[in-house]
């Protein structure tokens, strides 16, 4: 069903845009209360104080703690594939995971308001919560392999656009290493913040140079 | 001052023994409360009720939580150097490293009762803490930077063995690869526990032979 540009569904848009916005203040708020405070310590109420609404209309959008989460858990996806899609090839990438480790380094939360969740506070605190509840972890679970088939298939667009035959065995290597170095480097981040950029960055060229490979 | 073996300090041993065996059991309690409820959510009152000790006791051995997981992190480190010291050199680490994956991919929380924590989750737990105490991400860092320089010198005297040429540089780069193959396997087993076996051991293959300076 094709739906017209009537006044109703102008009001409609409306709606849900509005919606979406306050969807959006929840989950920000959830997202730095967990952080802080760890997820099992705070409730829902002190979530809704903590993003300006009553917890009556809290419930509309979010039934419990785990609907928080799994929902923090697919904006992480969302943004993790559109950061993969745009993901620049080279010299570009190693800068761009230098980038992100000296950012998750200095603990910083970046664009909260965006779908950008740069913690890696956030990551330690879902990966924690899915070793509790089977729930989280297989919507994490299903949500890391769609990001990982993202990479496999960046990589045989790039290996496409430069001629190279395509070989799934060894795609699927190069995609698992570049999951090692990110989320490696992310837990390096919070328990090395002072490795010299020079290491990093000339481990990081070695390495990417085999991901994409050279 | 050399203790001689009178009867005295017999009683000083047994008395020493007991109260390493109380910090033990206290130790591996406080592990299961802050890995099945997190760090925030369970009280002193109750890792005292799962150690099976009295409220009372458990302060004159730890005055609050943060004391509870720097000890956690303390008896990881011990265990992480000697897990170094004893590292096997080419295809022993890489079955090594393939097996850990494989343990913790599973959930598994190894051998409680000794200082073994091959657990995941209480990883996650402690980098999430990092995140919240600033105490506690300094006596990680600090313990974090003696781990990796275990490894330095591992593979410093692993290159001696060899007559290779020492470079510091190149340890340094080699040291944080292993740290990121080790690390990132461990994310990987939390929201990937699936990943093909064969994929994961020729990439370990390969890139543990460049952590060896092959």
């Amino acid at each position: 069903m094709t739906q017209t540009d009537t006044p109703f569904s102008a009001a409609e848009d409306t709606a849900a845009a509005h919606a979406e916005a306050q969807r959006r203040k929840i989950l920000d708020a959830a997202q730095r209360c967990f952080i802080s405070r760890g997820f099992h310590a705070g409730s829902i109420s002190e979530i809704a104080a903590a993003a300006e609404i009553s917890q009556g209309l809290m419930y509309r959008y979010f039934e419990n703690k785990r609907a928080l989460i799994l929902a923090l858990i697919e904006r992480q996806l969302a943004h993790d594939q559109a950061s993969i899609s745009g993901m620049p090839a080279s010299t570009d990438l190693v800068d761009g995971l230098l980038a992100c480790y000296q950012l998750w380094a200095r603990g910083e939360v970046l664009d909260t308001h965006a779908n950008a969740i740069a913690s890696v506070a956030l990551y330690a605190e879902i990966n924690a919560e899915a070793h509790r509840d089977p729930v989280v972890a297989e919507v994490l679970r299903r949500h890391d392999k769609q990001a990982s088939a993202a990479i496999h298939a960046w990589l045989r667009e790039h290996d496409r656009a430069r001629g190279v035959p395509v070989q799934e065995d060894a795609i699927e290597r190069r995609t698992l290493l570049l999951r090692l170095l990110a989320e490696g480097l992310a837990m390096r981040a919070v328990r090395d913040p002072d490795l010299r950029l020079e290491t990093v960055r000339e481990l990081l060229s070695s390495a990417i140079a085999r991901v994409l490979g050279a």
